[in-house]
């Protein structure tokens, strides 16, 4: 065989058996039996080194150097083999392990915290953690800077200072909207009332299989902090369900629904192998972020969803479809970034990657970490945070490492303003569709320009090759502004 | 590090990886989408190389060479790696994942051809995984029988000829008890009625907790055909239900437990070594068939059961713990090995035993399995096949290629009557707490006696270790014997 083939065979593999990594973190989070976490803990720092082994095997650099590609595809199969062999064999294999095996058994321990309001004791597995990544990124920055070097797991070709501008972009104009709707005096009456687990389930499920999600290749599960996992034909979801908060199953279903059809739609051929997967958590969350706010909580949709709500739980406190659209798009400064609206959403991630680039780049210490946040969270929301569960301990990221994964949510929201707007231009109608509680003909515009051809372009790149333009965050902000404004008359 | 440090660390590394990929089966047969299957094929193909590459590791032999066990643990821990090292070696990685990927396509297509009642549309993966099996036995036989090759995956120490003479043992002496029972006159009334599918599984956990299941380091979900499955911190069970049978899903349950009750009860230094799990699947179904049997199926505790049932599903139409107790342990010739009351079960065991030797020797074509099947059913059972999915196409196995197994079922049989025998002399009380639905002393008795060594000892001395005396048919017999002679008043 070609040196192609060969490479492509061993990769093939390896993707496999991170497919089987995934599968067993998505296992931790939704089946795992609660005092299996040690033993899990040494199955996947186990399979960690089977897959850094692979990763680093000296016939891969020999293939690499040896591989001539015969069309795009084989190239861009390249490129990113080239990237993950570089950046595996940078890091030490005890250090991955020791990664895996300390953030396994932190997601307990972050969970326990949080439930016991207890900063004290999370703050020396966050310090671990903090340390083993800052080890990770010294071994891969080369002198550049730390926080860089852990983005391009999650967005590569991206940088702290592009990150930096974007922020400085979005700040003003989200800030200057805020205050409008602020200084409004409209408050509109949020939904409120008991709605039955087993139908906002139910509900989800009709829900996700208008937005495509094809359950023979997934399931539906229920998780503290829903996410999605897998790729290929095997792409689960989770959510969560609050008697109180029916939207937040719903939304957060389509949310997930987004980034498991953006696996689901990538072309087969490309199955267990580095374009087979989505180009970057960057590009993954325009996909969730576009399902959600500019589908499926715009005006049109939210018409349809307000008939199948009074439909299943009966008569709502809201009357009518436009009341139920000004409910679910109400702003309000609240704690949980999860929970946010729109116009607060970017404001919650900007926190976030300024504190967490002080705390890698040593400017701020782990232990200040929780003044620190509550001092900016007073400053940017106008409220002072109440418990650390609604702070510095909402998140799961951080006892997963996952520094440098947070600016991927705004990245995600900027590139999800950009796709809106071309695809708005070229469906015209699509309103009519979403009034029916169709989105297929913009999902169908999705699958085509972007969604099928997985990683076979960089992230921006693939975005811009969709949208048939550059990336610019002032779509976002008109089209935030535009909706807002219209619905707080201002 | 010493050779025996050295070994031992790297073995707990494969067999973390082990359970990694048990728990991939555990998630085939309970959570995975229907369409991840070729997929899913492609993950165990690639953990079995894997493994099978640690298996073989030129390092397990030199260690091997070297290692100086220091105690009876240790030297159990060597014996039981060099047994797999030498199997390893023997079977050609290529033919290892052939297997695996095979088996794991094998099973939807064996679901399917049972739900259609189609043999022809399962006989060509049969015959291939049938090849592919023999293949393997024919490297690890060294010229001896096949069969025998195979039995040492289920049942170290077991031969073909030793299975033979046990069920010379059997069959005369259960074929008398079937006819005197048959002879007898008596039917006694069964269960009828229709039992609510939450009551039952509710029914299921209050009888695992009473048998000592470990909630916290275990879970139950449903399967098409149950089985228990991981070790150490993570064993899970699954059962079945059928609304018009819940004595199947109680005792398909409390047969599970007795699996997951004896890897959760070894010793948890022996975690993630060769030591740390159950001996052999013959003493593995020891404790499974004394669970559901003699302790399950006891006069004492269905005493107990009965007035659990009334309790939960109301009147029965059966009046009284007596009228249960006969109930439960009603002698009928079906078809269904699973469904088997303890007359006809080791009867059941025996066809398959004499089939599957048949197809490995190449004595019976699989083009003819399902008539030898059928002939042989009607003559040892009195009735004929309906339906292949009562016949040929029932159990799970050879399409999981599984050759070599079934006999383990009679052997745990005859090593639960051993067990029960020394148990009953130990706890003269024991029904007193049977009645109160208490199996804790005979627990207790198993955990110290037998489930705490794990695979310490060899199967048949871990049996007469704990039984304190030689492993003998009679005894299984003489309890048979004495418990349907009463019933049925013969």
């Amino acid at each position: 065989m070609s040196a192609m083939a060969d490479l492509m065979a061993f990769q093939r593999r390896t993707e496999a058996l991170a497919q089987v990594m995934g599968r067993l973190q998505w296992d931790q989070e939704t089946m795992m039996p609660a005092a299996a976490i040690d033993q899990r803990g040494e199955e996947l720092a186990a399979l960690d080194g089977v897959l850094h082994a692979r990763r680093t095997d000296p016939r891969v650099a020999d293939w690499l150097a040896r591989a001539v590609p015969a069309n795009a595809v084989e190239a861009a199969q390249l490129r990113l083999i080239r990237k993950a062999y570089d950046r595996a064999t940078q890091v030490h294999a005890d250090l991955s392990a020791a990664l895996v095996r300390t953030t396994a058994l932190a997601h307990g321990k972050w969970v326990a915290a949080r439930a016991a309001e207890d900063v004290a004791a999370f703050l020396p597995v966050l310090d671990e953690i903090l340390s083993l990544r800052r080890q990770e990124a010294e071994a891969l920055a080369r002198g550049g800077e730390l926080y860089d070097a852990l983005l391009q797991d999650y967005e590569p070709g991206m940088t702290a200072r592009d990150l930096t501008a974007m922020f400085a972009a979005l700040r003003p104009r989200l800030a200057a909207l805020r205050a409008a709707i602020a200084g409004s005096g409209r408050d509109p009456a949020p939904l409120v009332g008991t709605f039955a687990e087993a139908e906002q389930l139910a509900l989800s499920e009709e829900v996700a299989r208008a937005f495509g999600y094809d359950f023979t290749r997934g399931r539906i599960d229920q998780a503290v902090h829903p996410f999605s996992s897998g790729a290929g034909a095997d792409v689960r979801i989770t959510t969560r369900v609050d008697i109180a908060d029916p939207l937040g199953c719903l939304y957060s279903t389509i949310h997930e629904v987004g980034h498991a059809g953006y696996e689901q739609n990538i072309d087969p051929a490309y199955g267990l192998t580095p374009v087979g997967q989505g180009a970057s958590m960057g590009v993954h969350e325009s996909q969730s972020r576009l399902y959600e706010n500019q589908l499926a909580r715009s005006r049109a949709f939210t018409g349809w969803l307000y008939g199948r709500m009074v439909d299943r739980f009966g008569p709502l406190n809201i009357d009518g479809p436009e009341a139920f659209y000004t409910a679910i798009n109400r702003v309000v400064p609240g704690f949980i970034r999860t929970e946010a609206d729109e116009v607060h959403y970017n404001l919650h991630i900007a926190l976030r990657f300024d504190l967490e680039r002080a705390l890698l780049s040593d400017d701020l210490m782990v232990r200040d970490l929780e003044a620190a946040w509550n001092d900016r969270f007073t400053a940017d929301f106008g409220v002072a945070v109440d418990r650390p569960s609604n702070g510095v301990l909402q998140d799961v990221h951080w006892s997963a490492g996952l520094f440098g994964y947070f600016p991927t949510y705004t990245l995600g929201n900027v590139y999800a303003g950009c796709l809106h707007k071309a695809m708005r231009t070229d469906l015209p109608d699509l309103d009519h569709a979403l009034a029916r509680g169709d989105p297929s003909p913009a999902l169908a515009w999705l699958r085509e320009r972007l969604q099928c051809h997985g990683g076979l372009r960089p992230p921006r790149e693939t975005i811009e090759h969709a949208a048939g333009g550059p990336v610019d965050p002032a779509l976002l902000l008109d089209n935030l502004d535009a909706k807002f404004r219209a619905i707080y008359g201002i």
